[in-house]
């Protein structure tokens, strides 16, 4: 099978002008069919601000009404996903940006109302993405870079977590290519401890997962991630790797930096 | 050669829910290849208002400064496009939103400073269209919806009009196929008195434009949308009509409503 990278990146590289600068230098040269899905970053709470649109909480948890969801519209589809595909272009690598709405590559379920109504937050499954149009957009040399939106396929975009649409999009074309799954955060890996850079666990998998949780040595942040990551393995992704931007993207063999989960 | 309709619309069409949904259900049941060109709208000018950016215009030419560029990359291909893509999947009408950026479909030039420095807007030209990439997704069965947004091959997003970029996109495309370029306005085609709606002039060419002119019957705001139709045909688009949305688009066939130019 054809490899695929599928890398995520969120604030710490969209919100820091050097670093996003590098990750796409070395995005754009990185010689194997890939995907690009990228977070929000500071620039949609600084926007909603100068909007005047509060975000609005519900029991600690963030809520997608009708101003928010066209606030990320704005910002995610179209100011961070438009200048990252012309920095990319400017690089020599043929970016497409997409939403899940564009050619129906990802649709979502509106989150169903429990205790919590999320507003416009979509959930979303493997089957919902449309793989023949990716590859028909990978085989014509096009790099689709994702933002973090979906549609309900009846008019209405909804907001969808990136990490959650690099997992999706990784698991539905594991039936096509070899994925590996990049997610890019500000540490090295997943540390065993968060104070010390070179505490980097090399490999991860369920049952080192729960040892370790057990033992109270995973920070409560990395906990999702790593659980995302399992799930993703589970689905039949070939590998998940969870660190730095610049470690994971130029190290593209089998020496690998960061935390390989498998 | 096959055909394909080139159907730009303006902001008589997205700052109005009904006449939006009208058109795009029509635009949906179109049976033929198809790309969509939008406009801004007055929702461009009412978040610039919120967000405190104000038109800068030089010599009563709108100037499109560093704030402008990120303004309308937010609102035309985030907010606009969007929303426009999310409505045509609803209808079944596979969709797919674009900038110039996207795929590299169109570059353009920063216009070249004169007396004015009109900031970050794009000229562009028949040779700048991506055409074999634009037939892949036309193949693909997908139906490209275009903002008014390009860029400059170095990272920088521009600002260009429209009915250009109809215009660029229906000349370029006339090498491989049979173009019809509809012209979407307020009015149902140019008309003789322009307070007579049924007064729409039939037909136009070079010889009627010129002296329709020269004895002073066409209003001003008309003469520039003629004479870009004009020049369209005389780069081989096979035919383009000036009139109304739903007049345009239900009558596919040769009898034509609206002013057809040839």
């Amino acid at each position: 099978m054809e490899k695929i990278f599928i890398i995520k990146i969120g604030g710490n590289i969209l919100d820091d002008p050097n670093k996003k600068e590098s990750f796409l230098q070395n995005f754009a040269s990185l010689p194997h069919k890939k995907i690009l899905v990228h977070g929000g970053g500071a620039i949609a709470t600084k926007i909603g601000e100068q909007l005047n649109i509060k975000p609005q909480l519900v029991e600690g948890r963030r809520i997608t009404d009708k101003e928010t969801i066209n606030l990320v519209t704005m910002v995610y589809a179209g100011l961070i996903n438009k200048n990252l595909v012309a920095a990319l272009q400017a690089m020599q690598c043929n970016a497409i940006g997409l939403t899940g709405a564009d050619a129906n590559i990802l649709s979502a379920v509106k989150r169903p109302v429990t205790t919590v109504d999320y507003g416009f937050v979509g959930d979303v499954a493997k089957a919902d993405v449309a793989v023949p149009v990716l590859e028909k957009l990978l085989d014509a040399g096009l790099v689709p870079v994702m933002a973090p939106l979906t549609h309900n396929k009846n008019g209405q975009m909804l907001n969808t977590n990136a990490d959650t649409i690099a997992s999706v999009l990784a698991v539905a074309l594991s039936e096509k290519y070899l994925v590996r799954l990049l997610y890019c955060f500000e540490k090295r890996g997943v540390l065993l401890n968060v104070d010390n850079d070179t505490s980097v666990i090399k490999f991860m998998d369920e049952t080192i997962y729960q040892n370790l949780r057990q033992q109270g040595k995973l920070v409560k942040g990395i906990l999702p991630k790593i659980s995302n990551a399992l799930a993703a393995i589970q689905a039949g992704v070939a590998e998940v790797i969870i660190g730095d931007a610049e470690d994971l993207i130029t190290n593209c063999g089998p020496e690998i930096k960061g935390t390989l989960v498998k």
